[in-house]
C-alpha cells in the first residue's frame, strides 16, 4: 500500500492507496479506537462493498452496524443527514463511535458532516469508492450538505482519522463516473503541476480504461497535491480556493440543472474550459490553452460545454458562492500553468464566455 | 468593564463584564472584521436591545440585520436554525459575515452552531442577556441544536471571537430565570471552588435582588473558573465533564417533561440535588452535603425535587447522555467540596435516588 501524509499538526493523517484492500488485504493502518463502528454507505455501494468492510471492522470493534442511504447529489440534504443521526440515536451509539464513509463525495460529505457534528464530534474514516473522491472530496476535511438555496453551505472543516482509497472498487463504477472523477483529476495540473499535466495528456486513454499502475499513479499525485495546499491553508483562508478551479461555473451548472442532473465532475470539467477561456481573455494565458484543456477533456470523456442556461442566469447562481465577497464574484484563474490565482471579473465578460461556451 | 480571559491558544477571547454595554457605555472591545452582520436573537429580546446593539454595529459594518426566532427551548431545533440558513442565503451574507448572538442560552447555542457551520465557518459574538448565559452557556464554544431523540445531540465544538455580559440586561429578566441561571452560578462552588460555595451562601439574597455588585462578582467568578476547566479540556475529553454537575439527571427531567416545560436551570437545580445525593449514597462525600445545597437552592427559588417520572424513565432518558459510554451512565459525583469526579453508579441505586427525590 502506497501512503500519501496529510500534515495537519494534530489533526494530520494518513491516505492509504492499494488494490483489494476491501476484499483481499492481508493488513491495514491502524483504525481510530472506539467501542462502535457505523458504516455509512448508499444502496448502489452496500451490496458491493458493505459485507466485506463490515467483516473487516468487527475484528476491530466490538459492534458494527451499516446504513444505507438513498444514492445521489438530489440526497445531499438535511432529511438524508438526519438519517444518521436518527440511527445513531435510536441504536445508542455513543461518542466513541467511529463513522465510516463507504462510498462516493456525497457519501463522504455527510458522513464527515454527521462525524462533525454528532454529540459535537465522533472520529470518522473515509473509504472512498469512487475516483472523484478518491482524488479529491475524501481528502482535506471539508464535509457540508446542501442548501435550497447553494450547494455545500452547511457544513465544517472537520479531518477524518485515515483515508483508504481501493482502487479495486473503481472496477464496479460506471464509465460516465470515472470520467467524471477525471475532472478532478485533470484540475490539478493547470493550478499546481505543468508536468502532471503533461504525464496526463500521455496517459488519459489508461486512466479511462482503469489500468491500476497509471490509477495509483494519478490518485497518489492527486492527494500529494492536495495535501500540499490543504496543509498550507487548511481553513481556505487563501491559496486553498484554487482547489476550486472550474467550480464556480460548475456550480452554476449544477444548481441551473438542479442539483443531480449533471454529475459534479462533468459541471466542473464544463466550468473548467470557462475558466481557462475567462484566463485568456484577462491576459493570464496565451491563447490555445482553453483548447488544450478541451482535448483532454474530450478524451477522457468530459463535457467540453456548459448548458445553455444564460448567462444571467449563471451569474445569479455564482453570487452565491462561497467564494464571494461583498457581492463580487471571485473566479479561481490559471496564471501561468501550474500557477493559479483568485480575483474577481467583470460581469460583462464573464455573460460572454458563459454564452460563447454554452450549447 | 472587566474582563476575563478564555485562553484557548488561537482560539482565544475575552468576556467583557460591566454595566450599560448595550445602551451607554462610551467605547468597547474591537469586534471582529467583517462585511456585515447579522443579530440574531428572538421576539422577546428583540424589543428590549435589538435597536441598541443594531445601532452599535452600525458604526463597524457596512451593513447590519436583526433576525428574531421564536423564543424558548422548544425551537432549539433544526428548523428554527435553518431560518437562520434562510436569511443568510436569501440576503446574500457571504463567509465574511460576522453573527451576533443576542439573547440567552438557546439563542446562543443556536447562533454559535449556525456559525459554525454557515460556508463551514463564520466568525461570532456572543451578547447573553441572560445569567444563565452569561455564567455559563455563552463561555466555552459549546453549540447545539435538539434532536427528538436528545438534547444538544447535534452540534459542534466553536469558540466566540468575543462574550459580552451587560449585566444591566439582567434587570428586564423575570425572577424565575434569575433563579435558573443561579443554579448554574451554584454548581460551580461544589465541584470547584469552596470559597465561592461560602460566599455564595452568605450572598445568595443579593444575587436573588439582582444586585450589581454582587453579579459582576458572581459572573467574573464563574467565567473565570469556567475559563480553567476549558482551557485545561477544550473538547471535554476528561476535565470538562464536571460542568455538567447536576445536569444528567437534569437532561432526563427536561427530555421527560418534553423540552421547555421546566427551564434548563431549574431542572439542574433537581438534578444537582439528586447527584448530591448520589455522592453521598457513594460515600465520596459526608452525610449532610445534600441538605446544604437543598437549602442553598431554596434560597435561589429553585426546586429540590425533580418530577415524578419513575426511575426508569430517568434511567431511560440518561442513556441518551453524551457522557454514555458502551451504555454506562457516567455521573459527576462530588469528591470533597470543590472536586468533582466522573463515574458511572449502579442502576439500582440511581432509581433508588431519584425515587427518593422526585416529588
Amino acid at each position: 500500500m502506497k501512503n500519501v501524509h496529510i500534515g495537519l499538526g494534530d489533526r494530520s493523517y494518513n491516505v492509504g492507496i492499494g488494490v483489494d484492500l476491501l476484499h483481499a488485504a492481508a493488513s491495514w493502518p491502524d483504525l481510530p479506537v472506539g467501542t462502535a463502528a457505523l458504516i455509512v454507505t448508499n444502496t448502489t455501494v452496500a451490496p458491493l462493498y458493505g459485507a466485506a468492510l463490515s467483516e473487516r471492522l468487527c475484528r476491530h470493534y466490538p459492534r458494527v452496524e451499516v446504513l444505507a442511504l438513498p444514492d445521489g447529489e438530489a440526497h445531499k440534504d438535511w432529511p438524508t443527514l438526519n438519517l444518521i443521526f436518527d440511527h445513531l440515536l435510536a441504536n445508542g451509539f455513543d461518542r466513541k463511535t467511529v463513522l465510516f464513509a463507504l462510498g462516493g463525495g456525497v457519501v463522504g460529505d455527510m458522513t464527515g458532516f454527521a462525524a462533525a457534528t454528532y454529540m459535537r464530534g465522533v472520529p470518522f474514516v473515509q473509504i472512498p469508492t469512487t475516483l472523484l473522491a478518491q482524488v479529491d472530496s475524501s481528502v482535506g476535511g471539508k464535509t457540508a450538505i446542501n442548501h435550497p438555496q447553494g450547494k455545500n453551505m452547511i457544513g465544517a472543516f472537520y479531518q477524518p482519522e485515515l483515508v483508504l482509497c481501493d482502487l479495486s472498487s473503481l472496477a464496479t463504477l460506471p464509465q460516465r463516473e470515472v470520467a467524471a472523477g477525471l475532472a478532478e483529476v485533470i484540475k490539478y495540473g493547470p493550478i499546481y503541476d505543468e508536468a502532471f499535466l503533461v504525464w496526463l495528456e500521455a496517459n488519459i486513454e489508461r486512466l479511462v480504461a482503469r489500468e491500476p499502475e497509471a490509477l495509483a499513479l494519478a490518485v497518489a499525485r492527486c492527494c500529494e497535491i492536495k495535501a500540499a495546499v490543504v496543509g498550507a491553508d487548511e481553513r481556505e483562508a487563501g491559496l486553498r480556493a484554487i482547489l476550486n478551479f472550474g467550480h464556480t461555473f460548475g456550480h452554476a451548472i449544477e444548481a441551473g440543472l438542479g442539483f443531480g442532473v449533471w454529475l459534479h465532475g462533468e459541471a466542473v470539467a464544463a466550468g473548467m474550459v470557462m475558466a481557462a477561456e475567462l484566463s485568456e481573455r484577462l491576459g493570464l494565458m496565451p491563447t490555445g490553452f482553453r483548447l488544450r484543456l478541451e482535448k483532454l477533456n474530450q478524451r477522457a470523456g468530459l463535457p467540453v460545454r456548459g448548458p445553455k442556461l444564460g448567462g444571467t442566469e449563471y451569474l445569479q447562481h455564482m453570487r452565491v458562492d462561497k467564494k464571494t465577497e461583498a457581492g463580487a464574484i471571485r473566479f479561481v484563474l490559471i496564471h501561468g500553468l501550474g500557477h493559479a490565482v483568485v480575483k474577481p471579473a467583470p460581469d460583462d465578460l464573464v455573460v460572454e464566455v458563459v454564452e460563447q461556451l454554452s450549447a
